[in-house]
């Protein structure tokens, strides 16, 4: 089955928004094995928009709009698609109703045009939005499928999730699952060395790697009559790539290497705090949007002065003064200053030269020493990044992160 | 004239990514005045582009192709482009040049099929591609305009803005320009109501408010023959509605808050310092973003736990211990202690309950406070925000930064 997304408002035309329901969409019917040949966006315009949901309706046998579907004249989603089809709209004596209590519960008065949300192609069926005003239509025409959703993706997702989707599965002969490999400290080249022969080989599961900002991922995807069928296809080759390249897997589809840092912590007991100077707090944000963290992060200092360096990590003037702010030495000090002050397991520190300026020949901008420290160890790790400001920082804090985590899973060996 | 913009390639159908471009390339065009229609996404298929290719050709002036300019087999953009339009592909001397030195730097040697990069169709004139390998292409035919791009938005955007954006606003006959004037601290209502003469009577230039996370912007938009006949018709409007709410107004355009808070620093010559707890460095974060911030910001605290809260920023622990770790007492202290530990002008705390969890009926999540210091003054705000944890960092963060922009710029009266 072919499905394809269009999108209607003039907002996305002028760019003032993206349109990322066309991405949501995608993925979610990628995942039920249905192919999306076409996102289309169209402005708020009758004509323009029955020309596009001709050739849509033409071509394709699901068709998914988003948009267009609230109280004011420009939204013209139902009327378009119940015009070209010939249907008359009538009102749904449920959303109505909700419509109603809506306003009754700010008091307010119904304006004339919200009545105007209540109203839907005759013999569709109404998605219940749990978000807004505004339902969704799901309606089958001449075999083929038409789902119209509300522009917001707070609103639109949901309905997608828990109605067209399972909706849509029921009426798929097979089943597409991915599963993402992600992997830190190895180049796509010698991982694709290391599976040559798999990949050279693949039908279902295909495997297909992709290099993105320091790290590489492999998806697996598998195409069968059910979930757990497809599942079954993908664990014999994930067995057999974790056998090979186990030591540079960190994660799996959408965890980030923090989630997993804070895993780790979280399961072998161990208490961390963070010292950064040119990632600027960065690296402590992205650690404190893990719920739950606040039993292992103690404290993160931004020791942007040298005099804070000094004050809050106990690094010596004279470390500074010779080998300079930005520097192996100052790294570890930083590292075990913010252990030993926080009384944690770990301390971590980040310290270079995020730019634009700042740089030297001998320090050029991207120059950026990461230190840890433990117990056991302690050591600081050179490293030289391209980018803008903020790129240096992120890059920084996700080297800074891997860095932990090959350390921690040391720990609890 | 009437555009369209053509995003080409397989994984914007499978949803691994947005189509950021054809928003960058709609708000561009709407600057200068070109109304986009439509925007697609197609797949790296031959007989799929060409027709998606045609119906643009027919129905538009300007057609910008993005994607598929890469050395694979996918990528077919300019062969298909050229191939409806009977042109030949012949090639690009200089892009060749180019290719081979990159290959050359890398020591590698060029494989076969990054030739094709360097094939344009017959009578097209290249975009120099500074970011990447793959040139970009302008062609005019039949009294149209088709610009093909690279998809990596990193390099779509400076051919965008340096060659395509000033090549099409010579063709144009007149100019838009857009003014946003950015407030905090009003509604959108209370600003309307301030506004409504303007708002009722206007032309040109358009009046458009817009509330969006706290804040609410005003986008003032000009039609003209010329760039600066346009900022005249904005001027006295702006003039105007900066004289009735200029209290409330903080920035112009992309300004971000903490752009202005740095600038106030920078002019002003004051120094910050900033402890943070529920925001976990968020605010330390963004404010290092700032290229040369490092001469005012002199430290950042993230005290996590209580114990950090003394020993780096000096809070009693009787306030603790009486009023709580989120309370006006915590913050002010808070406030105070990272303002002397650090030797600063001002400091700025932000102390509260980002959740999930740790919310009670007298505490519930989303109750935060923001604490200011100074020699002068010092007191500490409540907030309560909605949302999920990240939703309550950003909207502390963005509130701690209003505050200071409001109490810095009384130091400078």
């Amino acid at each position: 089955m072919i499905a394809e997304i269009i999108a209607v408002g003039t907002e996305l035309l002028l760019g003032q928004i993206p349109n990322t329901n066309a991405q949501i969409i995608s993925n979610a019917l990628q995942e039920i094995g249905i192919d999306v040949y076409y996102h289309t966006c169209v402005g708020d315009n009758q004509e323009r928009l029955m020309d596009i949901f001709k050739t849509g309706f033409t071509r394709s046998d699901i068709i998914i709009l988003t948009g267009g579907l609230g109280p004011t004249r420009d939204d013209l989603t139902k009327e378009t698609v119940a015009s070209y089809l010939n249907l008359s709209l009538k009102v749904d004596k449920y959303s109505l109703g909700k419509i109603k209590s809506f306003f009754a519960r700010r008091g307010k008065p119904i304006t004339e045009n919200n009545y105007k949300q209540a109203l839907i192609p005759e013999g569709a069926c109404t998605i219940e939005n749990k978000k807004g005003t505004a339902p969704g239509v799901l309606l089958n025409n001449d075999g083929k499928v038409i789902v119209m959703l509300p522009g917001p993706p707070t609103e639109m997702e949901p309905m997608l999730k828990e109605v067209v989707i399972p909706y849509l599965s029921q009426r798929c002969s097979s089943t597409i699952i991915s599963r993402v490999l992600k992997f830190y400290g190895i180049g796509e080249s010698a991982l694709e060395e290391e599976l040559k022969d798999l990949i050279s080989q693949q039908t279902n599961p295909t495997i297909a790697p992709l290099a993105k900002m320091g790290e590489v991922t492999i998806r697996l995807t598998a195409k069968a009559k059910d979930r757990m069928t497809a599942q079954n296809i993908i664990k014999p080759v994930e067995d057999e790539i974790t056998r090979r390249v186990g030591d540079f897997l960190y994660g799996f589809d959408n965890d980030t290497v923090e989630e997993t840092v804070a895993k780790l912590l979280f399961k072998l007991n161990k208490t961390i705090a963070i010292a950064e100077s040119c990632t600027g707090g960065l690296m402590a944000h992205k650690l404190t949007n893990i719920p739950g963290i606040s039993q292992y992060f103690e404290r993160g200092v931004v020791s942007y002065s040298n005099r804070s360096k000094q004050e809050l990590l106990k690094v010596k003037a004279d470390t500074i003064k010779e080998y300079g702010a930005v520097s192996e030495q100052t790294a570890k000090e930083m590292a075990r200053g913010i252990r030993l002050t926080s009384d944690t397991d770990i301390g971590v520190s980040i310290t270079g030269i995020a730019g634009p300026d700042g740089g030297t020949p001998e320090k050029p901008v991207g120059l950026v020493y990461i230190g840890y420290s433990d117990s056991d160890s302690e050591y600081a790790e050179q490293y030289f990044f391209n980018g803008e400001r903020i790129d240096i920082k992120e890059r920084s804090v996700n080297s800074a992160f891997h860095l932990v985590r090959r350390m921690i899973k040391s720990l609890g060996d």
